[in-house]
């Protein structure tokens, strides 16, 4: 993979490695856009014109204005100011919120807390199939429902949720309840509409920008009156304190409008690993696949149903073959979305998620499967020593 | 000044140039450290080794260990957490916060919020002189105070406020109230200690380091059982969620080591620098000198008691000599320190901000000077027509 052809980086849903033109737009914006954008002298006001121009290229691969779009720290920031903002705002005539069962942390955890402090969230859990089942959780929404929350594509299954569809009907059941959409790992993989969407989380970092820069839609009007988590100087219209992160709004920029420009080409690309990927595991003997059979490409989640997720992972690094037993965050703890779904102790005790880029090449995959194969059998051979 | 002999830029405490070394460091990191440092395998562990190598040389400039120290996305985030932290923590015994009136934004807002919930915020306005009275602070401490909070040095005057004392006298008055310094314009500017302190927030951009990256001090064992405004994959040891920003960790870390190697010379260099600014201005008739006699050598107010500090701020800048007429968030407000003071209508609105670094040069000081002068003489003459 780019500059070592002996690594073999399968792990691009927990990040991606900066591509070489994000790295040099950083850095050459390090060194020139210094000045304060709240600065009123020129170089400080062309630098807010130049922030602007990053919001308007972000804006138009999510299909909305630039004024809807605001620079964030990361994808988890702009989901907890969505989520925290939407239900402080709404306490006064409602306490329900329903969200999926398979969230990321950074969804879920700020929603438990609105559960202590008396809110009644509902979780919604995927079926047993890795598929979520908007409509029952659209069923959920009453007229004092003030939020609903979920992913467009889920992290370790690669699940493509019909965000569409649910903020539809969500709409249609109480046109006052906030739809928020995590679109972390789904903003450049997959095509989605914004329509009935309130507010929008995505990251930098899943697309080949740097760690640190998240961007968060809120829909025109949403954000007036809304209870911030964070308070500060007003910059980001109040949304999120802090003097502004020029040069990764640049690499955020730089790092979409590549992605966006390879998008058809890439999608192919990606369809084409993940056949070669899954026809390779059908010759694996006590192989099961996790991931929905429509899940996206850069997505696949299988247990190999022998060897324990971090021994075969240690066993392929070993390799340069770098997969994860799920959610980086976790920290090979076992996955809330496997146990979500139901699935059994051996299943999710050996679980691997492979996750691609477009600079992946089937020679990554055949690494990854011969290491897998290899592994199982050392592997099973030393355990039954 | 660095590139460029013509640019005078005398803003430093709105922002600073990113040095080209730290630039260097950041360009370097971000291509090499591109994987997590939450995935378990050797890229992700290494990265993780180097975020507290950081750490640790940032820990080495504000005197704590390196465990003591998180990275945050900005100084204003740092406030944010240590201030909303402390207080949702301790509800259960106190309601009543101190805080100085001459607190910047990200102090200021999150503890008016907090006197929305009920709790009783006492601030406490500088002294006429630009001096905060730290006996005075510490006087309002009673058995249900919470909290105190306060600049380590002000943005607007420079003023260095006496934190040792204070926080001093406020563990003798109740060693349960939690003292919060926000040290986004002291650090590398004053030495301190953090003796009695259990919090305190820094910030990159302020030391040459990139802007969007910050730092907060919490005392060994203070984060323990803290409600924490945001939420999610439990990074910094859940203090701060969201993949780390590992380059700008390191560019924070190399602005650290770089200005803590130049201090001494720097501090005579710039009050060098501050001599001739006071000097200059003693010659021109009118001036008011904002700032206290002791105030950090980095930062100079003044108002010149004729032009208003916009329409000077625009004469000047066509000179590339870039000052402000107070803190960069206000975007050209009246100033809240020198109104907390009590300063005349003519002060606020003629008041300038010079603010220097260590790159700034005696031809810097005279430019301001020139410009000011001849701007007096200009804009009057316009003005009297």
């Amino acid at each position: 993979m780019l500059t070592n052809e002996n690594l073999h980086y399968l792990d691009n849903a927990a990040t991606t490695i900066p591509s070489p033109e994000v790295v040099a737009a950083v850095s050459k914006s390090l060194a020139e856009n210094w000045a304060n954008p709240s600065s009123l002298y020129t170089p400080g006001l062309e630098n807010a014109q130049l922030l602007n121009r990053c919001r308007a290229t972000v804006a138009k691969t999510l299909g909305c204005t630039a004024a809807e779009v605001y620079f964030t720290g990361c994808g988890s920031e702009s989901n907890n100011i969505a989520l925290l903002g939407a239900a402080h705002t709404r306490q006064n005539w409602g306490r329900r919120i329903v969200v999926s069962g398979f969230e990321h942390p950074s969804v879920q955890l700020p929603l438990r807390r609105l559960a202590e402090e008396g809110f009644e969230v509902i979780e919604v859990p995927p079926e047993k199939d890795g598929h979520l089942d908007v409509e029952k959780m659209a069923g959920y929404v009453n007229k004092g429902t003030i939020l609903v929350a979920c992913m467009l594509v889920n992290n370790e299954l690669g699940t493509r949720v019909d965000t569409e569809k649910l903020a539809k009907l969500v709409k249609t059941a109480n046109p006052r309840t906030a739809v928020h959409i995590d679109a972390v790992q789904g903003w450049m993989r997959v095509p989605f509409r914004l329509d009935n969407i309130d507010s929008l989380a995505v990251s930098g970092h899943k697309i080949h920008a740097p760690k640190g820069v998240g961007a968060l839609f809120l829909r025109k009007g949403y954000s007036q009156g809304m209870k911030l988590p964070l308070l500060g100087g007003g910059q980001e219209k109040g949304v999120r304190p802090g003097t502004e992160n020029i040069a990764y709004a640049v690499g955020l920029a730089a790092a979409a409008q590549q992605m966006q420009a390879g998008f058809a080409q890439r999608t192919e690309h990606l369809a084409a690993l993940n056949r070669r990927l899954r026809q390779g595991l059908a010759a694996i003997p006590g192989i099961t696949i996790n991931s929905p059979d429509d899940a996206v490409s850069e997505v696949l989640n299988l247990s190999e149903n022998c060897i324990r997720s971090q021994t075969m992972l240690n066993y392929l690094a070993q390799r340069q073959v770098y997969v994860s037993s799920g959610s980086a965050c976790s920290k090979g703890e076992a996955s809330h979305t496997l146990t979500a779904m139901g699935c059994s102790a051996l299943t999710i005790d050996t679980a691997l998620r492979v996750s691609f880029c477009g600079e992946n090449t089937p020679q990554d995959v055949d690494e990854f499967l011969n290491g897998l194969e290899s592994g199982i059998k050392t592997l099973s051979h030393i355990r039954g020593h």
